[in-house]
């Protein structure tokens, strides 16, 4: 018969602990994006291609899974067309369709499409999977889930605050503690300004950012091999040297970058930005990192990135803000700044942290035991109370063997059983078993409800 | 720049309002599929062709959504495999993957890979899109949500029991009036066995379900038309006319199908399951309806459909037992029975009727009115204790108009409006305008989370 049965490479099965798991952190994230008033979209699966394509460079073209066109895909390719064998070109009129590849393009799109009944400023989430054809590896899939969070229309910096506060209350929520750094972008351009070197912005950073593990002779070394001039590194020590608390680092930035006008805006920025969370009590540090530089093409102000403390692991959060999202669409002058939470990974982070609540993961707490007919019809009485009050409950649909009965219950963790034999049933009452302890109780039904109630 | 961006036919855009009704829809059936033991999975959009192909019947194949390979899709076929321009064929060489097509031969895919980890009975619920290249027309969509539950691994018909009292508490919550119908394949089949006419079952529950339009003579010339022979249609005249109650019908078919064993076994069946929801205390009616027969293919036990009563629309919720879900990929005598909730239909019932409760579509409470730094500042400390308490609020972000900054609030339906003016700031208080009357009242931080906590 068939073959085994398998799935494509770089996708995935979850499993009911999975899912439990997963709806609690998006379900998480969902209800505090909620208490800052942003409402949630979906976009389709699908896109048209000429929506996707172009937007993520090169390589980003060649990761679009792509949906071949339904009937007669053939037409209108010469004979001359088909034998060139010309994969990337021919794949385009094979296919008009593409699955979405994240979920900022898809939202880019809908903005422009329903300018017209938006309100601006346009606070919106989405949390959808995306696709992308890229090689599988660990921690690597092809398909995963975004959770974004966007205000577009808005120029005001009153948005990155309250992003990060949200940040800060989705963490503190999960029980990881993490710090958030934030970063500038226009301070980035104003230390490329003043060294001259603005087209060496990248390796910069890059460089910048191996000061605790290489020290400062090897990050100059470095410089100088990526052909940065003498002067120019002179005038970055104090930058690369900056150190203690975000204030003194904005004072010795307000020096440093005292001719360039841009970056200027971007110290004055972040200094709003920290200043105005400092009185909001924030749980977690937010640190202003000067080799944050994350998307650097795309993003024209604040930027940000979240690390767990306790675990290794990449960034699990990352955002900032941009001028211009709906230009590539016809659309000109909406400006947004939002982020995006990994879910793969804080989804990793809080299985290694163990930090599940265990609400979060709650199946079934009672299961009935099937003694038979008779006593099944008297369990479902119970059970119609049980579920009416909220508890979750079932009752083994079988009259198989008592073992075999006790476990399932086990395999699903079911924490209490009912036993509903001749007994119980003469007298009206259930016996309740907690699976813990294996103390065991008779109980009118109303008073299972109730002890299984609070 | 660039043409107007679509989105592709037979797909949607789901708004704010638009989502908040479709996860009330969600959100009441998940928490009822919980009530009942169901655990959630989910799979991956994308599954093998192998997986998909001959599933679903030929037209099924021409419907699936199928994804173009990575790379050089075009290797290892020749020039005349090329020009036969055969795209059936060589859309199988050019994908090797498609879009899942509904939600149960992925399930049947995911028992079977994971038959070593699972316990059975295996309750899995799965809400997920599913594509279809089908015209699109009104009602019908290329990517839709299904809500499935089903019970794997277990023959008791405690299963469909429960299955239908779930039917009948979401619809009691929707507060949906239903006809809940139900049938089973085996009373069918004991039919076409007693009249000698087994190949013509559809042809004749096809007939029997116009007798209220056409009336029992041009329903007879229709079953003379199909070829059913005088002596049939003659034993066929007490299911024809089967009315009453269901304790009715089934004591008639008792006697009209006595001399099939399927036949009785179909009765019995029903009779146990239609006898133990009578002392359950369902709200909707269960009527046992001859005429039901879909998937007649697929279905072998208890067949289930659910109508609107006050909305005219077709089904909106079906299911039914099968033997043999994972034969396909070499997994016998996996039986289960299962339901699926129609989340389109459900969704334009519950607008039709005007159904969703205030709470299911409420987002943001309460707009801070933005009269300027020093107040946005003492605005967002009050923020921050209001969403401690759970109340969703925002702050205009700018320092606009006030008529702007209300017609937000009136665009997104926010019912409170708090003002914190220069006086305000002063005392150190808010005023919080009533969006509904217009009322205004001078509160303290304190008294204004109070007031709309409760």
């Amino acid at each position: 018969m068939a073959a085994k049965p398998c799935i494509p490479k770089g996708t995935r099965d979850f499993s009911p602990v999975e899912m439990a798991k997963r709806n609690y952190i998006f379900d998480t994230i969902r209800s505090v994006y909620h208490l800052y008033g942003f409402q949630q979209i979906e976009t389709p699966a699908m896109e048209m291609l000429p929506t996707l394509m172009g937007k993520y460079g090169e390589e980003g073209d060649k990761l679009l899974f792509k949906i071949q066109n339904s009937g007669d895909y053939f037409s209108g390719l010469t004979d001359e067309e088909l034998l060139s064998r010309n994969a990337p070109k021919l794949a385009c009129k094979f296919c008009e369709k593409g699955l979405r590849y994240d979920l900022t393009v898809p939202f880019a799109r809908y903005v422009v499409m329903h300018r017209d009944e938006l309100t601006f400023p346009f606070k919106r989430y989405q949390i959808q999977p995306v696709w992308r054809a890229d090689r599988p590896q660990k921690g690597r899939y092809r398909e995963f889930y975004q959770c974004d969070a966007d205000v577009v229309g808005s120029d005001s910096l009153l948005n990155e605050v309250e992003l990060m506060q949200i940040v800060d209350t989705v963490f503190s929520r999960f029980g990881i503690r993490v710090c958030i750094k934030i970063n500038n972008r226009k301070i980035l351009t104003g230390m490329a300004e003043i060294i001259g070197e603005a087209d060496k912005i990248v390796d910069i950073t890059v460089a910048i950012d191996k000061l605790d593990k290489i020290g400062l002779d090897n990050v100059n070394a470095e410089l100088r091999e990526k052909g940065i001039s003498e002067e120019a590194i002179a005038k970055l020590q104090p930058i690369i040297l900056l150190s203690g608390a975000n204030a003194e680092k904005l004072e010795t930035l307000k020096l440093v970058l005292a001719t360039s006008e841009t970056g200027l805006k971007g110290v004055e920025e972040t200094a709003f930005i920290l200043g105005t969370l400092e009185g909001l009590g924030l749980k977690n540090e937010v640190e202003l990192d000067l080799t944050l530089a994350r998307g650097l093409n795309y993003y024209t102000g604040a930027i940000f990135e979240v690390k767990a403390l306790d675990v290794q692991i990449g960034s699990i959060t990352g955002g900032g803000r941009y001028d211009n999202l709906t230009g590539v669409f016809g659309m000109p002058g909406v400006s947004g700044v939002g982020i995006s939470f990994g879910a793969d990974r804080i989804f990793d982070v809080l299985n290694q942290l163990d930090l599940y609540p265990k609400e979060a993961v709650k199946g079934t707490q009672l299961l009935f035991i099937n003694f038979g007919q008779c006593e099944a019809a008297f369990c479902l009485s119970i059970l119609a109370k049980a579920r009416a009050a909220g508890i979750r409950a079932e009752i083994y649909p079988d009259n198989s063997k008592m073992k075999k009965q006790m476990s399932y219950a086990n395999a699903k963790g079911i924490p209490f059983v009912a036993l509903v034999g001749e007994n119980e049933l003469n007298e009206g009452k259930v016996t309740l078993k907690d699976m813990a302890t294996g103390e065991q109780r008779l109980l009118t039904p109303d008073e299972l409800v109730e002890t299984l109630s609070r």
